[in-house]
Order: structure tokens, then C-alpha cells, then sequence
């Protein structure tokens, strides 16, 4: 099962971090932008090459230290569709170098609808009589808001072909507070849709106790993470706001269970862009997310043991 | 201002119609397949091809008598980049058609990643110093849950881009029920989030008295609708569950203020596929749709006035 083979790579690795592939164009060094332009110009498709080329770097610098990676559509997306194809050959060159994927892309749709994301995704898409799987991530977050039988064409695809989700319960930003805490019966709303993930994620737990169908669960909030841990002893969380956003270490030990599983911590920024920072100064691109990477996994460890 | 873009074109062509290009494969004639195929073999680009053949001939066929289209992202996307390719050309066809176009996309995200999302869509994208844009919808929906603070990129560029939004309030679904119906002090959580909604959209009312910040409603549910109706008397409306998902003429009418305005009602598979149905039988696809939009325009037009 799909959260098996990601709690392995965790457990092998010793590592619960997942690095947060969102490349903007200032991240992007000076000698990948010299060596794209020379070749295509100064247009769409060299954006393409740029992201494809600042990601590969990245994804051989950790792929022997950080079990996953966490590419945010948006940030591909926003270059229409030469930006699509960036993101896909990322996450093709991710699974090659056997790490898992988690696409970014909170998608969320009535059911039929719902049906064309998740075939798309991590389903199979039929072209001319043959099945295709244009996107191909392992795992895919997914807002909640519209409810059970929007989310119902995702876990089919689950079940069928061995992928996962995280469903939005409790984001990291400050007005994720506007409409996921407001409470209805004395409990908050994001109480009531971790029931809901709770129960959605049932037929699918793993041998290590945790189901393919995970909940994002911010770092910035921990005594919510500290409840929903106990509500929802099953559901692995994927966890954002760490570092950038402001959860430190010890905030995120609260969405891990007593043997230091059931969570994997996101790093975007502090990983894919340390060389821009005064610690990793004068190091190249990919060896300071190495570095970076390296000092993540001692900080969540030392917290966690 | 967009909003009354919109609104003008519903008074001339009297039709407060919007037609949804979400075309799956099977509604695709035959006679454009064979062509496409004869290119391209049986590929994903023969698919691109195939998808905007197939939406310019229905947008030649009822751009004169319809104010808008709302292609939905998800029937492009699940086929990768050239399915994209094929969303964006959609758009660009029917902007040239002098059509206002909805991209129901239904993003989400931090604020970070919400304007790369806006940015893309309804903004500005810069690439090597040049502001590109990659979509160009009109308006784009857009899922509320992750607060406040998540929808400000999109808000910040429909005032400075002149472009507009419908926010996620109530959905079509069955399942809308589960989150959205929650009761926080006596009111339901839609309630709550049409006070937003109509508050984000307070700085951008146009001279018919409605915002570009729009609602989504859905047909479905007319008492809820109507409820709403009141509540935000500045909101624009878009109403899907129209025709096959349930939701008659009748059902509508209470989406409309006293003037017969305030609100663009949703039609896909019965305009795009009429010509599968017995009703449209032996007419060709864009025939078909001409048709079966003007019988929906007259049935709407009699529950107006």
C-alpha cells in the first residue's frame, strides 16, 4: 500500500520530511536562466527547461536522505501549459529516483467532475481506447468542502490503483480560523471533517497502522494538531508551516504518535532556496538544499526521540 | 467593470444562459475523431485537437444568442499539458467570439500559492521580465474554505485586472450538505460564508448594483437559494444544477431579484451533448446546441417575467 511504501522510505531514511518542489522564477539560480534562454529565448518553454533543470538538481541532491517530495501545481500552473509540463516531468524524474509524490493541488469538484481530476491523477485517463496516467503522483491533497461524494471519485482511484490523499482538515495559514474553526455543537468544523477523513480512510490502513488517505494538518496550529492526533489515530498527517510559515520542531512533535510515526513535515522555501540564505552562503543551489535538508532531519529527530 | 460586461451581454441577448464546455470524450463526434486521428494518430495531441474542434463549433454556434461559456478546467487537465493547451485555446476562441468566459477552475491556496493561482489565471505572470498572460478567463470560481486570507490574491488582481470571482456558498451536490449545512449559532455555514463573500466583493459593484466578486448557487437547492437571494443582495449569482443534475426553470427563478437579474444559470451536457438526446435526434452537435440553448433561453425567459 502507497502509505506503506511512504512510511518505509521514512523509517529507512529515518527522515519525516517531505521538500516542497514551488519554484519560483527568483529561486531559480543564474546559470540555469543563461543556459535556457540560450537555447529557447526568452519564452514559455524556456521557463519549462529552467523549472524541469532547477528541479532535477534538487531531486539528486535529496533523494537519498528525504523519502518524498511535494511539488505545488500552482506555481507550475501559473505558466499555463508549457508550466503542466514542468510539473509532470518533475514528478516523472522524482519517481525514477524512487522517491514518493505528493502533488499539491487541492482540487475539489462535484462528483463527476471530481471523476476527470482523480482519473487524471491518480487514476488512468482513456485516449483512443488506451489507458494513459498523465500526472502520476503517488498521493494528492484535496479540499473537502463540497462534501462526501466529491471526495468518493478520489478514493476509487485509491482503492484501484494503490494511491493516496491528504484532505484539508486544518491549514497552516491564519485565516484557515475563518470558516475551519467555527463550531458547530461545541466542536469545530475541522473536528467534523476529521471525522469525516477518519471514516473515508478506513478501508484503506496500512501494515503499520495508518491509512492512504492522509489529512493536512498545519504546523502553526499545535494544540489543534495535539487533538486531532488523538481523534484520528489512523490518519497519517501531512504537515505544513514548518520553518517560512513559523512552526518550529517542537510544534510539529505533537502530530507524531508515541513511536515517532504518522506525520511527514513540509519545507518549501528553507530547502529550495537556502543558498539564498547567510547560513548556506556561497554554496551552490542543490548542495545547500542537501545541507538544509540534512539540518531539517536532525532538528525534527532530536524533537522526536 | 467585468460584472456589468457580463450583465450587458444578458440584457442584449436577453439569456441569463452560461453553456459549460466540459467535454468528455464521448460527446465528441465521430467525423471530428476520423480527422484528428488521420493527423495525429491516436494521441494525446489528437486529443487537444479533437476538444477544440469540438468547442469552436459549438462557440460558433451559439455565440450570438449566448453571453458566456464556462469551460471546466478539470476535462482539459486530466489529459496533462496538451489538455491544458486545449483549455486555453478554448478560451481564447471564445474571447475572439466576443464571449465572456467563467474558468471554473475551484483553486485554493495560502496566500503564497493562492497568487500564483490568480497571477495565472486572472492576472499577470512575469517571464524573463515580460508580464505574460497564460489563461486570460473572465471570471474564475474559486473554494472558500481555507479563509480570508486565501481568496486577497484573488481579489487584489479582479481590482487591478478588472476580472472577477465566484466563491464557493452553496454547491449542487448532495454532499454539499455536510459541511456547508453545519449549524454554527443558528445560522448555516453557507450563511456565514455569503457574509464573506459579499463583503470581499463590497469595493467592486458595478453601475447594475452587483459585484464581480460573485456566488456560486446551486439550482438544487431553491429555498437555500432564495434565502440567499436576500441575504446578498450585491452578489451575482452562478447557478449550476440546471437540467441534468436536477434543477428545473422553476427552481431558478428565485436566483433572479425582482428585475429578472442577478444571476447566469449553468447548462453543459443538455447545450453540448442535445444533439445525443431524442429531442435534437439527427442534427448535427452545433445545430443541436443552438437549439437546445435557445429552448432553455425561452424556458428561463418564461419563469423571468
Amino acid at each position: 500500500m502507497i502509505i506503506d511504501r511512504l512510511i518505509d522510505r521514512i523509517l529507512e531514511m529515518e527522515n519525516p520530511t517531505v521538500v516542497g518542489l514551488d519554484p519560483r522564477m527568483d529561486y531559480v539560480p543564474a546559470e540555469i536562466f543563461k543556459d535556457v534562454t540560450d537555447r529557447y529565448g526568452r519564452t514559455a518553454i524556456a521557463v519549462k527547461y529552467a523549472l524541469i533543470a532547477y528541479n532535477k538538481g534538487l531531486i539528486d541532491a535529496i533523494c537519498d536522505i528525504v523519502p518524498a517530495v511535494k511539488p505545488q501545481i500552482a506555481f507550475y500552473e501559473q505558466f499555463g501549459a508549457e508550466g503542466i509540463d514542468a510539473y509532470i516531468k518533475t514528478i516523472e524524474y522524482a519517481r525514477q529516483k524512487g522517491m514518493v509524490v505528493i502533488g499539491d493541488i487541492k482540487r475539489s469538484d462535484i462528483a463527476s467532475t471530481a471523476e476527470a481530476y482523480s482519473d487524471g491523477h491518480i487514476g488512468r485517463v482513456e485516449v483512443f481506447g488506451e489507458e494513459y496516467s498523465f500526472f502520476q503522483e503517488d498521493f494528492i491533497t484535496i479540499n473537502p468542502y463540497l462534501g462526501a461524494d466529491s471526495v468518493e471519485p478520489f478514493l476509487k482511484n485509491c482503492e484501484k490503483y494503490d494511491t493516496g490523499l491528504f484532505l484539508l482538515v486544518k491549514t497552516s495559514n491564519a485565516g484557515s480560523g475563518d470558516f475551519q474553526d467555527l463550531v458547530v455543537d461545541g466542536r469545530h468544523v475541522y473536528e467534523i471533517v476529521g471525522d469525516h477523513v477518519a471514516k473515508w480512510g478506513r478501508g484503506l490502513i496500512g501494515r503499520h497502522g495508518y491509512s492512504s488517505v492522509g489529512a493536512v494538518v498545519g504546523a502553526t496550529h499545535p494544540s489543534v494538531a495535539a487533538k486531532l492526533r488523538k481523534q484520528m489515530p489512523h490518519t497519517f498527517f501531512l504537515v505544513p508551516g514548518y520553518g517560512a510559515q513559523g512552526g518550529s520542531a517542537a510544534d510539529i512533535a505533537v502530530s507524531f504518535d508515541k513511536n515517532g510515526l504518522g506525520a511527514i513535515v513540509n519545507n518549501s522555501r528553507g530547502i529550495i532556496a537556502a543558498y539564498k540564505t547567510e547560513k548556506y552562503a556561497g554554496m551552490g543551489y542543490a548542495e545547500a538544499a542537501r545541507a538544509a535538508a540534512i539540518a531539517m532531519k536532525d532538528e525534527l529527530n532530536k524533537v522526536l526521540r
